[in-house]
């Protein structure tokens, strides 16, 4: 669990989690509420990691600039890892009600990390991934996978931050799509540095995506209709980010901002 | 998920989450409070049977009479119904404060469910069971591994329960204390059938244990002081719930008696 969990990584999600609940107050003490939700869903993204590079699944032997848990451990112990994270992730989750989160609102966001991990998030997509990889070919079937494997869960952060800071109805709602478009943008970056960047920065080969004739979203649109997409995809998150009477969104657009410039 | 979910079993655990609630209270709506808890710890239990059964870890082919279910639909489904029930069952959790159970107490079942089934509990307990397979020599390390792998998601169950009826500490305790030792006989009588009983009666194939050099109970104690062992754990069982002040522990008395007699 420690290993892949302390194996660096961008830690998008958490720093995801924090940055919405400071868009929504300026209260001091926010970090220290809102950090039980950021540790629970990078153990849940390091879980998915873990399982999906199972040779049963993706068959990945490096993430992250190493080994891969299987490769490290063995099948087994790499099955137990991710069982181990995901269960404790929700450990975590419950501890912000002792962070003085509101019992309501840490419910709730044990509630909603399980269907946006679950069958109707994170699990369906990669199912609906696994068993589309002969048959993927519409652009549509591709952004359902992506909104489901990639999206679900950086909504979720976004959102479970929102709600250590108890946010209202409406900014609860713009993080949900702001998280949405930011997840997919990122993920058609992620196959855009897949065929363009250098292993050196991606800590990972590149181009795997071909070998196994993945369908991406530069081999269905192209490179450049798929870097337009991420900056449509940005522009419409940030947008709705500034209509929700945040406090101060800045950071968040920051990140987007990152994750649209990023090499790696 | 369904395939595995809906095969049948004993239901032991969410017997023993309603059981518990209606030994607390005779309030006619206790099992519709208790009911979400009873659908997740069964739902936790079945995760924990398909992960179990990979070739990577045990390696069954058959389980509750059919194929397993990576028999079926081949690892990485089954690794993903694991994830995906295991997830599931934390979200039918906190469903429960939808029926009149009050936030924080689900909150305390969420709590609980995550450290019994995860490495405190499950987890570890299967993790402790892959390294020792080829090393356990003691009593003590197959007590370890079996409170661990078995008793805790049953003391789970019935706390649950008891949360569910809003039991004070003294009978949570000694739920704790029941699902323990009803779990830690509930297993030696497992090993018991594995040697004596027949496939027709159990659905799976017996003498595994044998045949894969498990370190078992009967292994180490023999037959008759197994069965001593069962008999001794199911009579401190209740002896715990006795002493609790319940209204009406009858039903999970029965329910250790059962345990005890059954043969399969």
């Amino acid at each position: 669990m420690d290993y892949s969990l302390l194996a660096g990584g961008k830690r998008l999600r958490p720093i995801m989690v924090l940055a919405a609940a400071e868009a929504v107050t300026d209260n001091e003490d926010i970090s220290a509420r809102a950090v039980n939700f950021a540790c629970a869903v990078e153990m849940i993204h390091t879980y998915s990691l873990i399982h999906d590079d199972l040779p049963a699944m993706d068959n990945d032997d490096y993430r992250r600039g190493r080994l891969t848990n299987h490769k490290m451990f063995g099948d087994a112990m790499a099955i137990l890892a991710g069982d181990g994270l995901l269960t404790h992730a929700f450990h975590v989750a419950t501890q912000a009600a002792k962070n003085g989160v509101p019992a309501e609102r840490v419910l709730a966001v044990v509630e909603e990390l399980s269907m946006y991990a679950g069958l109707p998030g994170m699990v369906g997509g990669q199912v609906d991934d696994m068993l589309g990889e002969q048959g993927v070919t519409s652009l549509e079937q591709l952004v359902h996978i992506h909104v489901h494997k990639t999206s679900d869960l950086i909504a979720c952060s976004l959102r479970a931050g929102g709600h250590a800071a108890e946010a209202d109805y409406k900014q609860l709602t713009a993080f949900g799509l702001f998280g949405r478009n930011v997840g997919l943008a990122f993920q058609i970056q992620d196959d855009i540095l897949d065929l363009t960047g250098t292993e050196e920065k991606l800590g990972k080969p590149v181009k795997s995506d071909e070998r196994q004739e993945k369908v991406t979203y530069p081999f269905l649109l192209g490179l450049d209709e798929s870097r337009k997409r991420v900056a449509e995809l940005t522009k419409e998150a940030n947008e709705a980010l500034l209509q929700a009477g945040l406090k101060t969104p800045d950071r968040l657009i920051e990140i987007a901002d990152y994750l649209l410039n990023r090499d790696h």
